[in-house]
Order: structure tokens, then C-alpha cells, then sequence
């Protein structure tokens, strides 16, 4: 790992952390459910969707600026779907990054409220940004609801818990995650590239990276899940093997998993290549999330 | 009661209802989504925000095609807000309209998420609408996702599950009525209006209108609380009565209560007269609201 991607990835964690709060903290709302979303906001996200955003507007154009709240609209979406995703409805998880999740600091009512307060706030968001034309706000919101809608993630989450209790095929596996994780990866490449100024042509191949790159991360996941570090994590390991979870691993053996992983990896280089982006950030991303430790 | 009115009511509520069901019907989504989708939005609603919208928009213009996108993402975004409200964690309602509630037809997992993709949803038929120009859609959803949002029914949903188990005075209420109810009808007031090309004066009278209307409604609720017919309303007449709700007749008693929505629908006929709209339709609404006996 170069350390130069380390500080790419500093630099614009910093940034969008401090406009996520800012645009939070100056919302007039009730004190505790502001509290309740600005909690989950704070509570140690890694924003990579905001970075891969950012990495792929600057393959295409300078000034990040124009690039910023499509950023922070995809982070909001993304925490909201942690909070409802955590809820004793759904998932039932007490902890998330090693902190308690909303609604077990919170209450359930209150986690519900503030996931439905960020993804409406997105959107508000976005349509309020003084840089951008309304064309590109216009862009912008159809496929930030595309992606994140009952076409998109929504449609992800309900088939992962549809598939909980069943097993499933690696098609059906490879389907759920291009849904749930894909979808907004797809986004942060399009959103990233279009306001960049990006061709057609070039977006449906930052489009096919994305898919590839969600399949990557959750490949890694499922791996981290079984050889993986409890303390970097942030969760105990071996968590998958004791539900009736699918994952790669059990799916093809740990060192299928790997194999799969790395076909992966070639697929998502071919598109970045076709795709003519202006500069490497964004296969240096690829390469840090093939090989994160957590 | 004008036969008239209830005509104009039954007209725009089919075609709602018919559009309603069409733009769901065509999603490629996991089927049990969308019939928990399906089966909230056709339980019953009477589409008076819907109809208010065109009521607005035709006040000041003819093609009501125009104002129909706007009318179908108010809808959807009601129907999310009472999915989510009668979860267990919130309301904790078993009937809706006479009807079983979507958690309990369906799973909570299912109703949270059929309530997200609505709310999604809505934005994505905005930002979707061929018939719109971009600085159209982006008002518009800036204005949809600023009356649903945090600062407005979010927040009224929030305040009014706090407020639920102690005394709260006449301003308090107001103002939880306002938000929780008053913001999307000043959504219906403001975007039919303004699609229809009413000026800045006009639409500042018709979102003070629909702060009266909302009020008004929701006097109207609490009376039929007390007065109602069971049959008419689909739920237990004097259910507020048992529980530790604040309602306009326990605060002033069922005359001042009367009294109370009589001063709101004067006030409401005032602001009506200065926004000077070609059609009377808008009055005659709020009179079937002040009136209504479901």
C-alpha cells in the first residue's frame, strides 16, 4: 500500500467529516433527534463512498468542491441504511464499529425517525447545492434514488433477509450484494464522473467497475469474517459461521474465496482501463479495498 | 355539503388511485416488496392531499397533468410516514382505515423497507417526470424533501411521540399539528401552485392557508374522536380518550374546541381571498375538512 493513497484517503475522510457535522449541526430540529443522527454520522465511518466519489470526479475535472454534496448526500444515505439495517426488526445488532447502534443508545422510535430524517435530508440537500446547475442537481437526485431506492439497495436488503435463513447460490449471493453494497458504489462512480464531465462511453465503464468493486469489498468482508483481527474489526469474528449465513468463504472454500476475489480485481482493472480515467487514485483505491484489514 | 365538490373529490381520486398503482405495478422489484407497497397504498387513503395539490394548481392553471408526478410522491410519502408510524416501536397500531396494518400483513423488516422505498421512490418519479423542466423538479423536490424532512413531518412525528405521555398546552400541539400534518399540505398548497405559475405573494398566502387547513383537520380528528360513528371512522370511537393523548376537546373542552376550528377556518378563508385563486374549489375543500365526518 503506497502511503500516498493513505493520505488521499485522510485528507478527504477530513473533509467530508467536518461538512457531514456542519450540515447537521446547523439544521433547526428537535435536539435529541439531531443528536440521534449526528451519533450515527460521528460514529467512526470510514467514507470510502465519499471518496471513491471524489476519486472518480478527479479523474475527469479539478475543483472536488462541485463534487462535495453528492458526497455527503451518499453518506447520509449510507448511515441510514446502517441505522434501519440495525434495527431488532432486521438485523438485531447491538454493536456497530464497536459502539452500540442508534437505537440501543437511542430508542427504536427515535433510530427510525433519524434514518427517515437523513435519506429525506439528502435529497434536500443536494437540490440546495448553490454550485451545481439544475440539470446536474436533476441527474444527481434520479440516480442517487435509483441506486439507494426499492430498485437499488432497498431491494438488496430485502433479499439478504429473505436469504438469511436459507442457502443460496453464488449468483444469488453475487445478485444481493451488487444490490446492497453495489448500487451505491455504482453511484459515488457515476455521480464522481458526471459532474467531472465524463462521456457516456466512460460512465457505463466506471459503471461495470463499480459492480466489480462492490463484489471486491464484500468478498473481503466475508474473508475478513473468518481471518480477520476482533480489534480492528471492531466486531467478533467468526460471526457469519455461527448463523446460516451464506458467504464466500463457505460458499468456495477460503482459498476459493481468494481466487474469486482476485477475478474480481482483473475485471474491475479492465474497466478502469476502458474507461481512460485521468489519473491512478482510482486503482489505488481497488488495491486498498481488495487488501484492507478492516 | 355541494354535490359538486364531491365530484371534483371522486374525479381526482381515481385517477390518483389508478396512477398510484401503476407506477408501482411497473417496478422490477422483489415481488413481496412491492406488494407490501402495493397493499398500504391501496388501503383505503382518500388522496385529499393529492387533491388539494390539483385544487391549488388549478386555481391558477388548467392542464392538471402537470401537477399529477408532484401528487403521486405526496401520496407515497403519506403512506411511508404511516407505515413507519404504526410500527410497534411508534404508534404500535394493529388497523389503519379498518384495515390490518402493513406490519402485521406483511413483517416489521418488510414495512420499514416497503416505507423506505416509497419515500425513495418518490423522488426518483419527480426527477423522472417528462413533462417537467429541470427547474421545476428541483423546487419541487427541494420543497418535498423540506416539508417531509427533519424540519417538518419528521420532526412533528418526533415531537408528537415525546409529547405522547404528558399534558401538553394549545401552542405545543399547534405546533405539532403543524409540522406533522400542516407540512405536507403546505407542500400540496405550494407545489400545485406554483407549478401553476402563481407569484411569490400568492404562494407566501397558500402556505399560510395550508397552515390553517392543517389545524383545522386535525381539530376536526379529535372532535370526530368524541362525536364520531365508529362504522364511518374504521377505528374505536374515544380511543384517544384512554390514553394520555392531547387532543383540542380534553384542552378546551368539545365547544372550545368548536369554537377553535370555526376562528382556523375563518382565518383560512381570509388568507384564501388575498391569494386571490381563479376557482373557489379551494374554499369549498375546506369546508368538506372542516365538515367531514370520517
Amino acid at each position: 500500500m503506497s502511503e500516498k493513497i493513505n493520505d488521499y484517503i485522510n485528507r478527504y475522510r477530513k473533509i467530508v467529516d467536518k461538512k457531514l457535522v456542519h450540515h447537521i449541526e446547523n439544521l433547526s430540529i428537535p435536539e435529541q433527534l439531531k443528536q440521534s443522527m449526528l451519533y450515527s454520522v460521528e460514529a467512526g465511518g470510514k467514507r470510502l463512498r465519499p471518496i471513491l466519489l471524489i476519486a472518480s470526479f478527479e479523474s475527469f475535472a479539478d475543483d472536488f468542491n462541485y463534487a462535495i454534496s453528492s458526497c455527503i448526500a451518499l453518506e447520509m444515505i449510507h448511515t441510514y441504511s446502517l441505522i434501519h439495517d440495525d434495527l431488532p426488526a432486521m438485523d438485531d445488532d447491538d454493536y456497530r464499529r464497536g459502539k452500540p447502534t442508534n437505537h440501543k443508545v437511542f430508542d427504536e422510535a427515535t433510530a427510525i425517525l433519524a434514518g427517515d430524517a437523513l435519506l429525506t435530508y439528502s435529497f434536500e440537500l443536494i437540490a440546495g447545492d448553490s454550485l451545481l446547475n439544475d440539470n446536474q442537481k436533476v441527474e444527481i437526485i434520479k440516480m442517487l434514488s435509483a441506486t439507494s431506492g426499492p430498485k437499488g439497495m432497498v431491494a438488496g436488503q430485502f433479499l439478504d433477509m429473505e436469504a438469511e435463513t436459507r442457502q443460496v447460490t453464488v449468483e444469488e449471493l453475487e445478485n444481493i450484494h451488487a444490490l446492497k453494497t453495489g448500487k451505491l458504489l455504482e453511484f459515488a462512480m457515476y455521480a464522481g464522473a458526471f459532474l467531472g464531465g465524463a462521456s457516456q462511453t466512460q460512465l457505463q465503464h466506471l459503471k461495470h467497475f463499480a459492480y466489480y468493486l462492490g463484489l471486491i469489498f464484500q468478498v473481503q468482508d466475508d474473508i475478513l469474517d473468518v481471518t480477520g483481527d476482533q480489534e480492528k474489526l471492531g466486531k467478533p469474528v467468526g460471526s457469519d459461521e455461527g448463523n446460516d449465513k451464506s458467504t464466500y468463504p463457505k460458499l468456495l472454500g477460503l482459498d476459493g474465496a481468494m481466487d474469486k476475489k482476485n477475478e474480481y480485481v482483473e475485471k474491475a482493472y479492465q474497466e478502469l482501463e476502458k474507461a481512460e480515467a485521468k489519473s491512478s487514485v482510482l486503482k489505488e483505491l481497488t488495491d486498498y479495498f481488495s487488501n484492507r484489514d478492516h
